[in-house]
């Protein structure tokens, strides 16, 4: 993640700076506001501005005229009930804006959360830095041979090197060509005065998609759990999960009481189809119960006795 | 606006309550936040929280690291370039929310702008007030004979004076009827002993459609300017446009540099078509036209020179 | 549902025509297109169009260039699967319209379901039909004691005669004065030419809210069902649920194995927190368990208990 | 756009297949429906799916019970009211679904279109083809010199051959490697089956921005032509363009009315700010005006006189 002396110095200058507000303010959040928390090898996310706190879902939900926040343990009471029975509209109420840094591929990945605002770096207008993403060496995993979605073994030795090398070096070669194409020097001017760059927004085809573009992305608190729940899961890619994990510290930061709940309801829940219940309740019976019998799929199965806990 | 004590106290105290933030602050819009704005007989307009500035605008267009503004004229070049080429995403990127207190006929048109976050005062769950809309008689307008979607001359006199009656009359029955069904003393204990009440969700279906309902409604920058395109309009029905004229003061004093582009670039604007264009480049010309050899429809060719200021 | 002589016969029109398609088509739902579903004392549903079928989910699950479709068993897996890991893209890749007439105050819960494109008919512009819901006996239920969202036993006797009275008495004089105020006779003209109509966009607010109105409503099959699992739940009120019944029917005729799927994993099911599937699990080895040291809340414990079957 | 046997086989079965529906039918584009139209030099875009026709805008602006038209000068009156006074909702009851084949470049353009249903090919499950985008010679363009975001003169002779040559040379050496990674036969079998495969969701990260894939792209007609107004506008990068231009023929065929009427009001047509408006009164008048007198800016003075013609 290396901000250059410039980027420092502009962030430093944003944190520096204070007002006085009659808004619901988040100290825990303040703390890092605008600060780059690392991702990868050269992303980041950082919080760029807020809206709310946990107060403000309890209000929304009372359509209060003050803070409409009562004691802790009612306010906390309500926030297990409205995030229990899916009630979405209060979350709502809250808001969140982030600049992240992420590789093209996980930017792929992330745009099909729609419910969002996105302003992304335009690399038709302007150019991209070289740099590209290269997986540290426990992420180099191989394809998996049970899961066409997911991750094997992690390669060793020779091969691993071999990937590395071969990543490493189609990026500095789609680099080159890309910046020998563009033809600009520093000062935006022709590098080699005696040909013409090609357009910006032809160029960057160029480029593997393991490079790093950027965006500001805005959402509210129901969306940006709504993402954190398939995105912070062990099924969703590492190099996108690592992102969700550290906007779920943020989010404990920012609303604790909200954060807690989604964690009890949401990660840490399970979702029984009307047949798991079923064989679920014969289970608590004590009665003999396999695949076959409960008419779940060989698949369904599994993944229930995995849920809880029985191999 | 007749708030209660309670209400008032509750507005005070939040009012009176300050932080210290690192976000961006627009002392201007702090001034007023909480207040209730009042609109029609008891309703109003009272911005809650907000997400952003001008500034916001630039640095979400710049992907900037820091707050992202330069001169003052340049941000505001940038700005109005962005209204002007219809660029919505750095306007989506500051948030507002308001608590909105307006008639259920009026809720209906609203409610049409779905880009927005909504959370609504519930009548199945709680009681609604005894407070309905009345039109001033200045607004008792007749049926227009042209349009039928628009008003004519003020009805005067005894006409008048019998619809305003009719309202009343009927809201006040409606109400009291509506109380009736449900039975219950300030305490939420039965009035009558003797009977059970209505159930809440279903005693509300009495209310005739003037009655006051409340919500947290909130948007972001972009959806604010296009709500306020059309109901701030003079095409829009009084009772909408009264509450949008009021968000539009508040537009003002939360982000001038787009206020003032939104007033040029789109309040004032005026959409050509193809032939409409074709037309006035004529017009310019000196050419004799009229609106048969113009292509126009007559009723284009008559807003046309509504716009243009030929009557 | 009392269509009148001109709707019958448009109708019967629409069905009546042909036409031969490439598009996938679905018999059993074409048997019903346009036909009006009874709901309520005065409303229905109808489809109006629709867009894909079963197979349609599994070619855009494939990206496919053909149909897509495989085996029935194979097609029917993969909807089971995308229904039980929540991939919600395929289904929105079907599409239906509804036309439906629904009492006011059931319109204005129905629209807070965003996702939808609707075309209501315009009070503003046109003249209400004198059609208000009035609540069948048995529908006429008390305020819930222990639930303040829900409805208790029903009233009877005197209680239920006298509520009904109210509901009909206060609709018809709500009506009789709207007609006044806007004073057009059949063709339009003035009932009364001594005196001047109220404006249309006025003279609705007088109308209660059981006064039925009617759109069209078109969404995605993936909102459809997200629509019919909050709404055609037993927690919904009574009046929208029939509705929701109703277009239940819909999707079994339209798209049969999604139906299914929807009904085993989303009506059927039960989501477990953290601390739920928990209880389970300590439940399954038959340790002794109960509210207290579950960690769950008196509320939590019960609904977890009911799901269950142990009373 | 080279499709292989069994696409070939594929398209040819549907478009084999035909049905009778009481649903709305379009003629003109059911002749195409399944058909790749070619774009750019492996692309393509074809209709899947439709719903809904010319009638189907009308019978939902009349909220009707059958087809709702009336004589073609009425409804074409009426859908020319409602795309001049921009009532979105009638369009949004029509629906259309794509099929395309474009480079990753452009398919990151076109996602920022948000109001759609998207379904693309996963190259974290599967594998993609060995199909990149080169541009032909006429489309290699210089970066403008005036504008940022445009492109200037064609590159020529040698300067484009080597661009070319870098663009084929670094798309195959990505794509070479990809598949040394992936160490997958035709069979998905181990090409060298003494080293594992990188995880596909890893290995897609070295393939260059030009590479192709595909999607399932549903939108309605409202969305439909706001897309077509911005990527089928001049300003829009050609390798876009050209896929909205294959569009904007299907939406001809599709729904001739409305596509004139959107050719006349939105394509054809531009949009005058107050000043902007103010300043052709002036010129209508025959009053000497520059630029300065006029208060627009100098680039919205220059765009402003070329939509007037005025050089």
């Amino acid at each position: 993640m290396p901000l250059d002396e410039g980027q420092k110095r502009e962030i430093a200058e944003a944190r520096g700076q204070s007002a006085t507000t009659r808004r619901p303010t988040v100290p825990a959040l303040e703390e890092i506001l605008f600060e780059p928390l690392p991702v990868l090898d050269h992303g980041f996310v950082r919080v760029v501005d807020y809206m709310g706190d946990d107060a403000a879902v309890v209000q929304a939900a009372r359509v209060s005229y003050g803070r409409g926040t009562k004691r802790v343990s009612e306010d906390k009471g309500l926030i297990n009930y409205l995030m229990r029975h899916r009630h979405t509209t209060p979350f709502e109420m809250c808001e969140i804006k982030f600049h992240v840094k992420l590789p093209i591929f996980v930017a792929r990945q992330w745009i099909r959360h729609r419910t969002a605002n996105v302003n992304e770096y335009s690399a038709r207008y302007s150019i991209l830095d070289n740099e590209f993403y290269l997986p540290a060496r426990a992420q180099l995993a191989a394809q998996s041979a049970v899961n066409r979605q997911g991750r094997g073994e992690v390669l060793e030795g020779a091969d691993a090197d071999r990937v590395l090398d071969l990543l490493k070096r189609d990026s500095e070669q789609a680099y080159a060509d890309y910046a020998w194409m563009l033809n600009e020097d520093e000062k935006g001017e022709a590098a080699d005065p005696a040909r013409s760059g090609l357009a910006r927004e032809l160029a960057r085809m160029n480029l593997t998609l393991n490079f790093y573009t950027q965006w500001y992305w805005k959402t509210d608190l129901f969306n940006l759990m709504h993402f954190l729940s398939l995105r912070a899961d062990s099924h969703a890619q590492y190099e996108i999960r690592v992102y969700a994990e550290a906007m779920l510290d943020v989010l404990k930061r920012w609303v604790p009481m909200t954060h807690d709940a989604f964690v009890d309801y949401r990660m840490g829940g399970y979702s029984l189809s009307a047949k798991a219940l079923a064989a679920v309740k014969l289970m608590i019976d004590g009665k003999p119960l396999d695949q076959k019998a409960s008419g779940l799929s060989a698949r369904e199965w599994r993944e229930l006795m995995a849920a809880l806990g029985r191999e």
